[in-house]
């Protein structure tokens, strides 16, 4: 029965019922704890124009985008990949009058159209929350807090976060680690890789300590403070303390201040977010600007299928077998009081195989024997 | 500020936050509708091979896809424009061994390349259920009452249902008035159309009555057994009056059994459904076989854009504005009974510009004077 055309193209899949409720009943309590925040859901639309969704932020690579021409417009439209560049705009366009700071969220499918080497999957359920208008500590520890309990309210466990301060070479060559205009690239590029051949050639031998000030919060801090001649750091050191401080024992911390990969766009603060469980990373987040509007702002976004392996099992309802002839107002209290209920279709449906554990036998569920 | 980058293509729009609550929210009451009679949530992919999603079923219209070369197969896929097919692929593969009847509800993005004449959107939030290995008048019952209890949880009113008979000619053109088999076809779009002196010229004449048996339903079912000769129609007479019962008066039911535009692929039963102030039909469903595995089936789908003028204006929990230095755990108290609350990120922010009605005090909420 079988045939090609029945298979799903590599990456892509579908979540029948039993990951299907996991996922739905994880996007809901992490909306949930956005929502409770303050934090009011926004949903743009799958497609958009390519320059929009690209152009918006770094870091979206449109050969990596689903396009096609639009036959109204005539002009390339694209699949979102990441639904960041749409909250970004809906901030800078419909909700450009809404007072300031402003709280949204979202959750959705985004779609590559090729995947990434760790991950075949070409298309995930992304979900993040933005806080438009600030990008302070207070705003980054709001953030991370929020990321948190989003992650806590699934159900997952173990959660840990990796800081890192993705402008901190830009900051040290201003001042007390001057590097030619040419060399704060390679720099960074030697730094994130660790390379410490690389970086010295790249001209950056005052920045060697740095590969070593990453580990646990409270040691790595450690090693920064020793490396910031000058006090150029200082800021940036407070504010990752102030921070954790928000965080307290509610996830484990580590700091790898020159990760760069995935922060592209990040000003002073970005973090990944980890549970026990899951496959990778679960998200990202941190401080930027709003390209075009040139607004700060402080987000994070989650990958629920990354999280699907960290997840307790979800619960189905017990279901009770309506048969033939049964008391529709019996059958319609009992799923109001929250029994789920399959009503027979003929006089052969077994309410076993149906998967239920009761039967309803006048007014009452009665456990099947 | 706004370029023409920050406006969206034709037909596709941002949900900003009073709708985006309003959408969600019809969309989890109508799935927690469909939960509660035993359908199981299935999530599949927004992409898969166009042959996939055009080959299972009629109606669907390669040309009106989203569609694009995938590098990885160097095959077309599409984006989907209905989710129907996706159940219909689901059951006869990854599902053939459940048992049946098998209960089934999704939700989701749906697009299409282009808008059709009398509704502009490119792009619709589809939501249904499907009754798979089933197509008798009590699986029709089912979901024509399942397609009415997940309208009302939505809180739209003034609920109708309009029936259709769409294998009707084929039945009579068997039977009590027989047709040249090139005929059939054209007899069927003049019925559909209702185009008496068409009608007549394709040879259909015993057809005509057919064209005035349209209306509430008893009236139109009286109409109907007049035609009747030779009782061919019967048992369909039957199985609509018995449909009717179940619904009760719960919609107002009206016939219109030549209705064919939209049913292509129905088999003995359709119905479309209405609500009060909603903009036209909110959906519709029906019998029909799944194509390739040709398994009976019924089920329904409904459009939540259509339904939105319809619903009630959805209400936003209080807000709760949360001063610098205030009691986090007073905070997280009052956010688990149900409060919205936004933290202060510094001294200038303003609680009623930010939409709060109450200042957390100490412990307590204390409302905006």
């Amino acid at each position: 029965m079988t045939n090609t055309d029945d298979l799903l193209p590599i990456g892509l899949e579908d979540r029948l019922p039993t990951e299907a409720r996991q996922v739905t009943h994880a996007m809901r309590t992490a909306l949930q704890a956005m929502d409770s925040h303050g934090y009011d859901r926004v949903r743009p639309p799958l497609i958009e124009f390519e320059r929009s969704l690209a152009g918006r932020m770094d870091g979206v690579q449109t050969r990596n985008l689903f396009r096609f021409v639009d036959p109204q417009s005539l002009r390339t439209l694209a699949l979102r990949s990441d639904m960041t560049p749409q909250l970004g705009r809906i901030a800078s366009n419909g909700m450009a009058q809404a007072p300031r700071p402003l709280r949204l969220c979202y959750a959705g499918e985004v779609a590559t159209m090729t995947a990434d080497q760790l991950d075949p999957a070409r298309q995930r359920l992304q979900l993040g929350a933005e806080l438009i208008g600030s990008d302070t500590v207070a705003a980054a520890a709001e953030i991370v807090m929020l990321a948190v309990e989003a992650v806590e309210a699934t159900g997952a466990t173990g959660i840990s976060l990796d800081f890192t301060l993705p402008d901190l070479v830009d900051v040290l060559a201003d001042g007390a680690f001057p590097l030619a205009p040419d060399a704060v690239e390679k720099v960074r590029r030697e730094l994130d890789t660790k390379d410490a051949g690389g970086l010295v050639a790249a001209g950056g031998e005052a920045y060697l300590p740095l590969i070593h000030a990453a580990g646990s919060l409270n040691e790595a801090l450690e090693k920064l403070r020793a490396v910031d001649a000058g006090g150029a750091l200082a800021t940036r050191i407070d504010g990752l303390q102030q921070v954790a401080a928000r965080v307290g024992d509610r996830a484990r911390i580590t700091l790898d201040p020159t990760e760069r990969h995935g922060f592209e766009y990040q000003s002073w603060f970005g973090f990944t977010i980890y549970a026990e469980g899951a496959r990778g990373a679960l998200g990202r987040g941190g401080t930027y600007m709003i390209r075009g509007s040139e607004e700060p702002a402080t987000g994070f976004s989650l990958y629920l299928d990354a999280l699907l392996p960290a997840l307790p099992a979800s619960e189905s309802a017990q279901i009770l077998f309506l048969p033939p002839g049964h008391d529709a107002e019996a059958a319609a209290r009992l799923r109001a009081i929250g029994w789920r209920t399959i009503s027979a279709l003929s006089e052969q449906d077994n309410p076993a195989d149906l998967g239920c554990s009761h039967v309803l036998d006048g007014q009452n569920a009665v456990p099947l024997t």
